[in-house]
C-alpha cells in the first residue's frame, strides 16, 4: 500500500486552489504502489491522481520524470499527464512533500497475466521507446549495471539469511553478467519497471501505462528484458515461451529488434532478474517490522535469474 | 491500508456479470479501512465500493449489517446502499470471500477535526439513532461491556510490555466501570465506530457516514460517548470542551438526551475509551511484523480513559 503522508483537508483545499480544477468531490488513498503516496482525487472537473513523492525519489529528478510523461502523453502514449497549476507549474509542495497532480487513467491492471495481454504490452513498450526519442534530457539508470555491484555489497553479508550460499551465487552471477554486458546497443528512455500493476487494460485492450518513476536512459532492449521477467513467468516460476513470443511479436511490429539486440536478450534478462532480486533483497533485509509495505520475496527472482543463466541463446525466448 | 484479498480481473468480470451495473471502467484498491478489503470500482453506470469481508467479520452477521445500511439509507441517512444483483442478492462470494457492492459516497473525511465538524456529526449521529428505530433485527454488541473482561484477559499478561502497571490499571478501571455501568437507558442500533475517517464532508457539510461493521444494538448514549472520545480530544490528548458542546448541541437538536443519559456520560465515556484501548492493546501485542496494517497506539486511549475517570459529572462535557 502506499499512503505514507497524510494530507489534511485544509492543506488539500489550499493546494487545489492553485489549480483550475474546480472544487473537491472525493479523496481516497490508493492501496497500490510502494514508492510514493497516491490518492484518487475527484473534483468538479474530473478525476485525477495526487502523488506525494516520498524519500526514495530524488526531488531534483522529478522535473525529468514529469517532463517525460508530458512528452510521451503529447505523442499518443496513454500515460498520466501532469496537470499544471495557474502559475504553470506541475510540481509543487504539499504537507512537506513534493507533489503533483496527474490525469486519471481508466482501466484495470491484470492480476493474472494471460497471453492476450502480452502482445499489446510489447507493442505499447515499443511505442513508448519510439515516442521517447524526441525527449532531449537524459537520466542515467541508477539501477542499471553500474549500480548492481554497490547494491549487492549492501546486502551481501546478510544474503545467506535468506538462503545458504546466496551471497556467493549472486556475486558469481554479477561477475558473469557484467563481463558479458553488451555495449553499442540502441539506447533511449526506458520505463524500467513495466510490471503488470503498471499496465491497465479495459475491454480487452491496453488502456494506459503508469508509474514512470524508475524511468531512465538506457539500452532499449533492456526494457524488453524487464518485461520478459515481469510478464512471462508462471506462478510456479516456469517460463512461458508463448507469452514471450507474443510480447516480442507485439514489440517488433512497432520497433524492430536488431540481430545484436536479439542476441543480447539472455544477458539482458539475467541483468534484469538480478536488478529486481537485489532491490528486493535489500528491502527484505531492511524493512522494519510493522512497515506498511508488503515485502516481496527476492528468491522469486533467483528462480528467474537461474533460468536466464541457463538460456543458451535468444531462441529460449521464442524467437 | 486494506487490501488483504487480491481480486483477479477474470473473477471480477464474472462477479460483475451478476449485476446490472454495466462493464468495468476502473478498479483500484483503497488504502483506508483496516477490517476488510475495499476497492473503488467504476463501471459504465457509476461509482461503487466493492468490499471483501475478511476474517474479523462473522459471515452470519453480514445480512444484519447490509440490512441496517439499507434500512438507514431508505430513511434518509447518507450511507452506503448495498447494490443487489440480478438475483436480488446483495451478499455474494468473490475470490473465496463474502463480498458486496455498495454505492460510492462523495466527500472527504476530516484529517483534522475542527469545531465546525462536531455539530453536524452530533446531528448525523442522532439522525442515525432515530432512523434505526424501525429496523427490527438486533445484534448484541460483542465489544460492549460484557466483552471487555475477556478482552482484557487476552492481553493482561503482556500489557505491562507497553507500560509498567498497565495491566493492573486496566483491571481496576474495568471493575469500576462495570460496577457503575447504567441500566435502563434508551437502546437501539448504534454505529459504535463513528471516528472521523468514517464521516465524509463536502463543501463544509456532512456528506455521508460509512463503515457500519461494528454496528450493534446497545445503549444509544454509548454511541455519543464513542464520538466524544473520537472527535473531542486534541493531538496532545487534552479534551476540547467546545467541540464536545458543539457535538452534544447538534445531537440534542434531533434527539434529546434524558437526565439519566446525561448523568451517565462519564461512565459511558470511560467504557468507550476502555473498549478502544483494549482492542488496540490486543492488536498491538498480536500484529505480526510486516503486517499491512498500521498499529495504533493503545496508550492514546489510556490518556482519554484517565480524563473520563477524573470527570466529576456530565458538566465535564460542556453540558
Amino acid at each position: 500500500m502506499a499512503v505514507y503522508t497524510e494530507v489534511t483537508d485544509d492543506a488539500l483545499g489550499a493546494f487545489l486552489a492553485e489549480y483550475d480544477l474546480g472544487t473537491m468531490v472525493a479523496f481516497r488513498g490508493i492501496a497500490e504502489g510502494v514508492e510514493n503516496s497516491n490518492y484518487s482525487l475527484r473534483t468538479t472537473t474530473g478525476d485525477y491522481i495526487l502523488t506525494l513523492y516520498e524519500k526514495r525519489v530524488d526531488p531534483a529528478e522529478l522535473p525529468w520524470f514529469l517532463g517525460l510523461m508530458e512528452h510521451l502523453a503529447r505523442r499518443g502514449i496513454v500515460c498520466p499527464l501532469p496537470v499544471h497549476g495557474r502559475d504553470g507549474q506541475a510540481l509543487r509542495y504539499l504537507c512537506g512533500r513534493h507533489a503533483a497532480i496527474t490525469t486519471f487513467l481508466p482501466g484495470v491492471w491484470p492480476r493474472r497475466v494471460r497471453v492476450e495481454h502480452c502482445g499489446p504490452l510489447g507493442t505499447a513498450l515499443a511505442s513508448l521507446h519510439v515516442a521517447g526519442a524526441g525527449y532531449a534530457p537524459t537520466r542515467p539508470n541508477a539501477l542499471g549495471p553500474g549500480g548492481w555491484g554497490p547494491l549487492l555489497e549492501r546486502s551481501r553479508a546478510r544474503a545467506d539469511e535468506l538462503q545458504p550460499g546466496l551471497g556467493a551465487e549472486l556475486a558469481a552471477a554479477l561477475g558473469r553478467i557484467l563481463a558479458a554486458w553488451p555495449s553499442g546497443l540502441p539506447g533511449g528512455h526506458i520505463h524500467a519497471d513495466l510490471f503488470p500493476d503498471n499496465v491497465f487494460f479495459l475491454d480487452g485492450r491496453l488502456s494506459g501505462l503508469i508509474d514512470f518513476y524508475f524511468a531512465a536512459t538506457d539500452i532499449l532492449a533492456y526494457d524488453v528484458a524487464v518485461c520478459l521477467n515481469a510478464w512471462c513467468f508462471e506462478q510456479d516460476f516456469t517460463f512461458n515461451v508463448t507469452k514471450a513470443r507474443a510480447m516480442l511479436s507485439g514489440y517488433v511490429a512497432t520497433r524492430s529488434l536488431s540481430a545484436e539486440e536479439r542476441a543480447a536478450l539472455p544477458v539482458l534478462c539475467q541483468g534484469a532478474a538480478l536488478r529486481f532480486l537485489l532491490t528486493r533483497l535489500y528491502d527484505w533485509l531492511n524493512t522494519p517490522p510493522g512497515a506498511l509495505v508488503t515485502r516481496k520475496d527476492p528468491l522469486e527472482y533467483l528462480r528467474r535469474l537461474r533460468f536466464h543463466l541457463a538460456a543458451p541463446d535468444e531462441h529460449a525466448y521464442g524467437i
